[in-house]
């Protein structure tokens, strides 16, 4: 079909080259010719495309397709050669997207557990096999009682010296293992954590890598019980699962022992430094703000395309019905996310550089930036996960009822994302991780200490007054942003102080002080972005059409985010009523400045349709077409008129209905 | 099992009697006492107990389960002879909560439309069948190009005089009907609404009633196709459907002619008020309010009792860890909303008795407060549907990972309850109508008319600064409120009337102030929430123990919503940063005044287990024996070892697996 009219009229109509930004987005043109070629390979390849609709699986059928999927892309990476992480991802985004992938796990945390805890004798014996499938992993941590304190996790490893061995057992029912992917049908082996007790002291968490279920038969070693957990809203091709021991015996070898070890006659010896086990989870946050990223402007895709060939509402008694985009208030709800969006594929690219050059000092014995990153990694995991889960669902409405139907595409990516904002570490908790941070290094600050990167900040001269004014400048935007974040912290660090002072314990004052260590941290990661973006749209490299259309999208970042949490800037007075109505006022004609290029910002993206999966966010926009084609694959409509029309309608309607009750069934 | 310790002290330490509380919210203690009969009715009955559970229902099991539950319960309510609205609706909630039910729209819309549209002839060919179910209908009005914007409905309906019929088509795809519940599989009649034209000339929408299937098989009629439209994120009990006319001849008596007519001869008569055909709509938002309340009092249930008996993170070193609601953080995702809980409870309340009285009136042929109600109904729709909303899903993240679950029941009452903030007038779309009718009060106001009712506050004198203090009085927070909502009405006012000065056309100039008239709206919603709620506290026949305890809820609800606005209560200098600061501390204070007695707080709601469908939320608090079994009845733990591991695992392990691609299923 042709592309509608009006996407047609809107591609024409942009200020800029969406390849050359699109170019920006994937570091380089090279990039983004091996993303598709990539991509390609997964759309047009022949078993791929042999499964039904994944919006018409039962739970089962969702799993099975999963596991299929999985293994033939691990066999495409494999006989393709793919080696690269970021390679591997876009192969795999091609081909199951917002499904979720049972297998995943084992390969984002079973092995990289394995290399950076095992020791050379561990990584022989179970590297190479997990590479090749010959084993499959999960990582088995949370419990059903207990999940981002891994402090307070109660399932025991107990030495034995007399046979060597550990007893791993499960001790009450708020300990059974809960959640972990892969554990409910497909996985053999896990990396179990567990506290580990030896003569009779706790050593407290540590990794044990261990056989649950047979390699024969697969079925689970004798007193261990695993089993999936239940439908959820999402994620229903994963087999997210459960794991109970009965004191069941492993070898002493099971301990993951390059940093923590115990000896034959249970003599523990511990880490030099015991942070250094939360590297992988550390890396998994960092991925987070760039997955984040993604599902936010695949959202915004289908949203902004959709808002472009929608017409509702005639403006002018008689006119024709404009197209929804052009309505102030679609915008409203459009354009401060796709800065967002552009604000985030920026700093999660930002946050996996600082991963991999901090992570190479660490490997070195470098410690010096750990807590730093831990704190950065902590505080926009969840920044990002927030805004990007309220963000998607704002986009689902902004489709109007459409959005509600899983023909939309933005139900699935909604339901594959919003699990950020809980795992790997809950959001609040992220925040309040961070906040200390930031509390410790505000202390330093007030010692006359000089800070350095991204918290040096906190050493600008205190001003009264900000100087913002009709010119909006992006110098007056980020003072405003770091001048309101070091008051927040200050705040919360002051607080907490004169609590401590009056006799309260340094964690109940803390406790009491949560709110607003969290609006604080907040305030930080919020300021954080602002400048890391600023930064970014003023590389050299980019295109000056590209770099004006960015600069933009920065504006609106920064100006929406005041507008949004004005009350915070205008507290102390740092801005008035008048710089007040010139933020609104600004936001207007930002949104106006974008507008004629908010098809190409979507575009821009490179998100094939394959990918959406959206009968709103098609390429060619021929939406209505779609959601009448989507329709007719519905389940109930294999049958012209339904069973229950025989068994109950009719009857109904004929006043002879009776109703016998079956027993329950179980399931 | 016995009731978890936590939850007995927390039982215990309330300040209030629970039964006192949830008298007053069910109109007194006889009220109580009958819905807790009507609920025990369905949870004792054989049939109602006799379906496997929702969670693992296929789509076609969720519509079979959904029938005959409904045409069982309609029944009962027949046999039992249960007459009143509310009784019936809580007779439903206890047997197919959050499930929707296919037949409901003939009850809600179907036949009420018939009685408000119809002629005496017409209701007494269609009223008693449609009453005893001889005939099943929907009200098929939304279609896949149109949705709140009725006036753009492509349907048409073409008199041809010569044989007294109409012709009924839908002349593009973008005019099929579109999301009509029952429409896929269960009616056999439809109120259609549709383009009438008459001798050439279109005299706009018009509701016509006609069969789309036989009544001998129930296949469609000649000419109709009818289907499914698909899978959606949640509603997939309903069979919510697309129906297309291809030129399809219906007699001049499908017309529903009570106040529009049309003669033999094509000669167009209209009705005396055009707006009075609205009356139903009106009517379903107006129950909105109330139905936005009750989803999020029930996951507030569920979010509270959880976060009573979770317990995390050591606040001391060593110390137990504490119950998760006593941090802070947690207190600000739970008190604020059950704040808004009440506040909505009772605005649904009396929402439900101005829609009765004024329709009372309409009846009567007084129109004078039908302008007013529908600004009002748009505007209470969109806020209790928005903060409702987005107020579910927080309370899902507030109960950590396990929310994400259907184990947790709130993925299942969100996808039930947000839908609403679509359909029956799009929110954006409802607070832009209340905005235009604020406008216009305003410029009656400003033109020295003394406005009645709730409208009454834009007479008040204009205050420059607010004089709210440590005492926080609620004659102080209501004045912040309408003196902020007054000036946001006059920020947009002043707006649309300058551009029109300009030049501008008013519908552009309207458009251009899009996001200052939703503000606007919002403001006055609020506004007239907070007033409501302080006036229902003050009711004198309340308990002195109850009233006690919502005095606090509702100064949390105006100070919270203060603090969320802040900027807009501050811009023009009414508050001051030492007001804010106030208002912040005083936040803090009202979590630590309500912490006691939080869990009374939701056990008034009076929501049974049964009804809640809810690992979490268990009245006696054993959550994870819950979670634990409920993980047990997962599909895929229906076999020990999946198909799949044969098919797929076992080869993969061994190196031997094949890949063949059949032919993509179309299903």
């Amino acid at each position: 079909m042709a592309v509608n009219p009006d996407l047609q009229k809107e591609r024409a109509a942009a200020t800029f080259d969406t390849e050359k930004l699109t170019a920006v987005l994937y570091g380089g043109k090279k990039m983004v010719q091996r993303r598709r070629y990539l991509h390609n390979i997964i759309f047009e390849d022949k078993y791929m495309n042999s499964f039904k609709p994944w919006w018409n699986r039962s739970r089962i059928e969702q799993y099975e397709t999963a596991i299929k999927k999985g293994a033939y892309m691990n066999k495409l990476i494999k006989d393709l050669n793919i080696t690269d992480f970021l390679e591997q991802s876009y192969l795999k985004e091609a081909g199951s997207n917002h499904e979720g992938q049972p297998m995943g796990v084992h390969q984002s945390m079973f092995i990289p557990t394995i290399e950076k805890l095992g020791t050379n004798e561990q990584k022989a014996k179970y590297l190479e096999p997990a590479k090749q499938f010959k084993i499959i992993g999960t990582y088995a941590q949370t419990e059903i009682g207990h999940g981002t304190y891994i402090r307070g996790l109660e399932t025991t490893a107990t030495y034995d010296p007399q046979t060597e061995e550990f007893v791993i057992n499960s001790p009450t029912v708020s300990s059974i293992k809960y959640w972990p992917a892969a554990l409910g049908s497909t996985c053999n082996h896990v990396v179990l954590m567990a506290q580990l007790y030896s003569r009779g002291v706790c050593h407290g968490m540590h990794a044990f890598i261990l056989q649950i279920r047979s390699m024969k038969d697969h079925r689970t070693l004798p007193g261990i019980s695993a089993g999936d957990i239940g439908n959820k809203i999402g994620f229903n091709a994963v087999d997210n699962g459960f794991l109970k021991f009965d004191n069941v015996r492993v070898p002493r070898n099971s301990l993951l022992s390059r940093y923590a070890k115990l000896e034959r006659d249970g003599t523990y010896i511990p880490p030099e430094n015991p942070r250094i086990a939360y590297g992988t989870m550390v890396f998994i946050r960092s991925l987070i703000v760039g997955a984040c990223a993604k599902s936010l402007s695949q959202a915004l895709v289908i949203a902004t395309r959709y808002s472009a060939v929608r017409r509702q509402t005639e403006i002018r008694p008689g006119g024709e019905e404009p197209q929804v985009i052009d309505y102030q208030t679609q915008q409203e709800k459009l354009f401060p996310l796709l800065s967002s969006a552009y604000a985030f594929l920026f700093s999660g690219t930002v946050m996996l550089k600082e991963y991999f050059r901090i992570n190479a000092d660490i490997d070195k014995g470098i410690l010096d930036e750990m807590a730093a990153l831990h704190g950065l990694a902590a505080g926009l995991k969840a920044f990002s996960a927030e805004v990007a889960s309220n963000g998607v669902d704002k986009l689902r409405m902004a489709c109007g009822g459409h959005g509600y139907t899983h023909a939309s595409g933005i139900p699935k990516i909604w339901t594959y994302m919003t699990p950020t904002c809980t795992y790997e570490g809950e959001n609040t908790v992220m925040y309040l991780q961070c906040a200390r941070y930031l509390v410790k290094q505000y202390a330093q600050a007030a010692s006359g200490q000089t800070l350095v990167g991204f918290m040096s900040y906190l050493n600008n001269p205190v001003k009264q007054r900000s100087s913002l004014n009709d010119s909006l400048s992006m110098v007056d935007l980020i003072e405003a942003y770091e001048h309101t974040a070091v008051r927040l912290i200050k705040v919360a660090a002051s607080k907490i102080q004169s609590l401590v002072k009056g006799g309260l314990p340094i964690e109940e004052a803390r406790n009491r002080c949560g709110v607003s260590l969290v609006v604080a941290a907040k305030a930080h990661c919020h300021a954080f972005v602002v400048k890391l973006f600023a930064s970014v749209v003023k590389q050299p490299e980019i295109d000056p059409a590209v770099a004006r259309v960015l600069v933009t999208l920065c504006k609106l970042y920064a100006v929406y985010g005041i507008n949004q949490r004005l009350g915070e800037f205008m507290q102390d007075g740092f801005l008035d009523g008048r710089q007040a109505d010139i933020i609104l006022n600004k936001t207007l004609t930002l949104f106006a400045e974008i507008r004629p290029n908010a098809v190409a910002l979507v575009d821009a993206f490179d998100y094939p349709d394959q990918i959406l999966q959206s009968c709103l966010g098609r390429y060619d926009g021929n939406v209505y077409e779609a959601l009448y084609e989507y329709a007719k694959t519905s389940p109930l409509n294999e049958k012209e008129v339904q069973d229950s029309y025989y068994t109950t309608l009719k009857p109904l309607m004929e006043g002879t209905l009776k109703f016998d009750a079956a027993p329950p069934s179980k399931l």
